[in-house]
């Protein structure tokens, strides 16, 4: 059975201005890579509403499962929790437990659960919650959508919180192989390598490092034995490789 | 006039895998950002024809200019090209004018023009070659498509090749405050704050450093005034704050 699919839809200003670099995405490759679930897009879009509505709904139509990131805390420009509740056509209000956890929250930090924060207490009609255990606020799930915040030390928590609940498939095996010649030189032999194990993602990577030519071969697969095997073909062809 | 808008596309298993952290789309949207063209959009996609060819023509009928990275070297997994050929219906064949300027670099550099290589002077019907100054092999634009490479050196050289040509708007003035405060507390001042100044895009991007917790609030418009009267309502708000 082929792994699940998986997109991510990052909600993020501060990306596309520049501001940010991103660091969830490769978090999320990371992790989603080691559980068995292909992460297969992501889509960046500013935050806007209709932007939002429609990517989420494009989608969660395409993959098995859809991950975003950002706006959800207590600001005017957190708009996320209205857009997938507006994308799923339901309701948001706040939730008696999601308040619980803010309100038990900001009691052991002495500090008040004033109207903006208890706007991250308003949760989608149906969902489910995603635990934060940084700073309480959660995320949700709804149908295969997974709404969780921005701020990296929090979007870790909550994809560490939900990843090992969901239905996973196998990790890829995946070795690499440096080759210090330029990748026009190597080309031809990779292209028939490829030909050879049709099931092999095989992909070339060149690099310039002190002015020298070189190229990283990477050799993603399902089957362990069919990546070693290439792999060894690989060496072959290029005893002057480093593993 | 509003500033013209640009979606980037990456063709980026390496980047979905997680084997690799995005370099390219910071520096694009970086280099957008001072030459006032809005990025809008970002996607990742897989290097799948299928799927390049139909991100290339939704990306491309809904913005203005569409800045591709990756896929065009002379490896069997560079398929961009023809992923751009067949996104515009047209040709896809080698072309007199980049062969030459392989045929020159690779002479200069001792190295053999062979038949991989020369896969890097297929160029769509109708494209404009965009210069490489780092490794000869050109990028290309069609359309409303920019075509470059995905090597970070390579990419960041056909991006100051090709922005100078390109019609632009004004940069977004920018300007920060770091409030030493949850975003919680402030949160209501900034939406007031939004809503006396509906032109500007004022973001909150909260952080914990030292068990504190803190705000960067960024406030972006087209006039310096606008943004500066935010800023000093923002410093009378939040004495505390720093610039």
């Amino acid at each position: 059975m082929p792994n699940p699919t998986a997109a991510m839809l990052v909600i993020g200003d501060e990306i596309l201005s520049g501001r940010t670099r991103d660091a969830n995405m490769h978090y999320l490759a990371g992790q989603l890579g080691q559980t068995g679930i292909d992460l297969t897009e992501v889509r960046i879009v500013t935050d806007q509403h209709d932007r939002i509505v429609a990517a989420l709904n494009d989608l969660r139509g395409a993959y098995d499962h859809v991950f975003t990131s950002g706006g959800i805390g207590p600001t005017h420009d957190d708009i996320t929790a209205d857009a997938v509740a507006a994308a799923f056509g339901v309701g948001l209000d706040i939730r008696d437990d999601a308040r619980a956890i803010l309100k038990e929250h900001y009691a052991r930090t002495g500090l008040e659960l004033n109207a903006a924060r208890l706007r991250m207490a308003r949760i989608p009609d149906g969902a489910r919650l995603i635990e934060n255990p940084v700073s309480a606020a959660p995320g949700f799930s709804i149908g295969n959508v997974h709404v969780m915040a921005g701020v990296p030390a929090v979007f870790q928590a909550m994809v560490a919180a939900l990843l090992p609940g969901l239905e996973h498939g196998a990790a890829l095996y995946s070795q690499n192989l440096t080759i210090p010649r330029g990748e026009g030189e190597i080309a031809a032999d990779l292209k028939a390598l490829a030909e050879s194990f049709p099931a092999l993602a095989i992909g070339c990577y060149p690099f310039q490092r002190d002015g020298a030519y070189g190229a990283t071969v990477v050799v993603r697969g399902a089957e362990k034995a069919d990546v070693d095997a290439a792999l060894v073909r690989l060496a072959a062809l290029f005893p002057e490789a480093m593993g």
